[in-house]
């Protein structure tokens, strides 16, 4: 029988998550949860997905929609083993009260704190201390890709210090609320950013700091990343390390890849649904030790880079598998990363 | 009798210097040289600049356009000082050979290879040493903002070690040709940035290594800066040394100041001619030491930061003023620089 998973939150996150948990072969999307009758909630009806929403009021507007609708959240709730919160930051207080009522275990996006959760969970880095847990937190897009590439370095070789300037996505392609048009916003202009402390919610032994800019674009964030290793290597291999990781993709400036835009060009050429990048992009040609430190380019996918991450979490929270590099690998597999 | 200043290339660069040297008390335009009729040069002669061409063609090309043309630049040279070259780069070679044959000074831009010039120049690091020289080049606008605050660090506290990464605006706002629109592009992708090795042009000592990334936007590069400093100090140190130089305005993003495009309102607000900011506008709430290392954050305004560096190597070359402080102080209050 397969795991019943509910999502709470059909945007961005959510949607995406209920696809990749759609395609695996031991879980099922039980139903989303969708405040408003938008036509992101049409399009789940027209997918199969049962749509529930999150107050009788709601339900009454989306009757008006003509967008069918089966039932309130509490309902789902009950239906479901694990429910995926992808609901906007900070509403996770509230939330965890109604979970708990309902005897279900809750996965949180990166927007909620360490402490909602008590555990922030990455596929590589500690899968296992997931296995059975009520509660965990798939870290941020920004953590999530930082994390992919610290944890193997860190292993092999020892970090003594990882610097990252990231360069982020002001906001994404869908949303026409938000700016820059055109400017460079340091934010926080207060230095360091919370992202390194966010990496040290998984691997608290790293020194890390980290600076982040608001910069006028939609795609992708780009993260510059300086580390000085303890043990001596060279650049192949940093390149052998990392290339063979589950969720990094290498790519080559030379190949016509030199951008974020032409690494979403390359997602949807690889036929991805909405053209997602599930995998960190990493410039092979910017792996570079230069006066024994390295440096290195990655983009990192905002919208998708943590959907594997919610799908392995499902399956390590629920005891599907025990292995994390089997959950990887059976979570690439039905998503068709082959990287 | 005021020193005879030609402008060789009169675009983003040579216009700004042209007024910025006419409005000093020590030296004045006599002409500047243009190849094509455009705007900017028929704006050229309104604002009462000779202006000259560079062939026998060209002069036929301005007649046709109805700009009043006064002669080739041949013509111009003999009756120059000094010329300042802000042509496009790489074309210095060939420029240079006419300015030995009409035993004229010259200024050169960032664009050109410093072995061109023999000497790269900042008016705060090594003034002294342009005095009475034939040639220099000017540093590129992210070397010059770089080098005023690395300079005064370096002697203050000693620099072990610099790592900046240089966000760069991808074109100026004129420029309807280039890109990118929506995009992050690491450039280059081979890291260490050629940035560095430029500062270490001026100062040969600093260990710096750099990144740089083009980004959507046109209006000011920004620099997320890292140092470890030799000697220990608190934030209000750096607040107090960097405060006090000439060429930096501090901001604060409390004062509403929070992006390269409210900077570029401040200088609009201040009247500045062509909404210019010749200073580094540095974060002041961004000076942070964490973990002992410096961070902060600048924004450089491509178009102008490297103007007031020109008039002081003009003054410096002609020996009009061997005091560096004395030159950088008369040129700021010519420009109504109070920073």
């Amino acid at each position: 029988m397969k795991a019943k998973v509910a999502i709470n939150g059909y945007g961005t996150i959510g949607k995406r998550v209920a696809d990749a948990v759609a395609a695996q072969d031991d879980m099922e999307i039980v139903g989303v949860v969708k405040t408003r009758p938008s036509f992101e909630a049409r399009i789940a009806t027209e997918k199969g997905y049962d749509v529930y929403t999150n107050s009788q009021e709601n339900i009454a507007s989306f009757n008006k929609s003509g967008i069918e609708v089966s039932g309130t959240i509490d309902e789902l709730l009950d239906k479901a083993d694990i429910v995926v919160d992808a609901t906007p930051g900070n509403l996770g207080g509230e939330y965890k009260k109604l979970y708990q009522k309902h005897g279900v275990k809750a996965v949180w996006q990166g927007g909620e704190d360490h402490e909602l959760a008590g555990f922030s969970f990455n596929s590589e880095a500690n899968y296992k201390d997931a296995v059975g847990l009520d509660f965990a937190r798939v870290v941020s897009c920004n953590t999530t890709g930082l994390i992919r590439v610290l944890y193997p370095l860190d292993k092999k070789y020892g970090i003594r210090k990882a610097r990252v300037t990231l360069m982020r996505r002001a906001t994404d392609p869908g949303d026409i609320k938000k700016g820059p048009i055109n400017a460079l916003v340091p934010d926080p202009v207060k230095l360091p950013s919370h992202h390194g402390p966010d990496v040290n919610s998984i691997l608290p032994n790293i020194d890390i700091t980290s600076v982040g800019v608001k910069t006028s674009t939609t795609l992708m964030h780009l993260h510059a990343v300086n580390i000085e290793l303890k043990q001596t290597c060279v650049e192949d291999d940093i390149i052998s390390l990392l290339g063979g990781r589950p969720r990094i993709r290498l790519v080559n400036s030379k190949d016509g890849i030199k951008s974020t835009a032409e690494a979403m060009e390359l997602a949807k050429d690889l036929g991805r649904p909405r053209g997602d990048m599930w995998e960190n992009i990493l410039w092979k040609d910017s792996i570079s030790i230069d006066k024994g430190e390295l440096y290195l380019f990655q983009a990192i996918h905002q919208e998708s880079d943590v959907v594997p991450e919610n799908v392995d979490a499902i399956r390590a929270m629920l005891g599907l598998e025990k292995d994390g590099a089997k959950s990887i690998m059976k979570t690439n597999k039905a998503l068709g990363i082959t990287a």
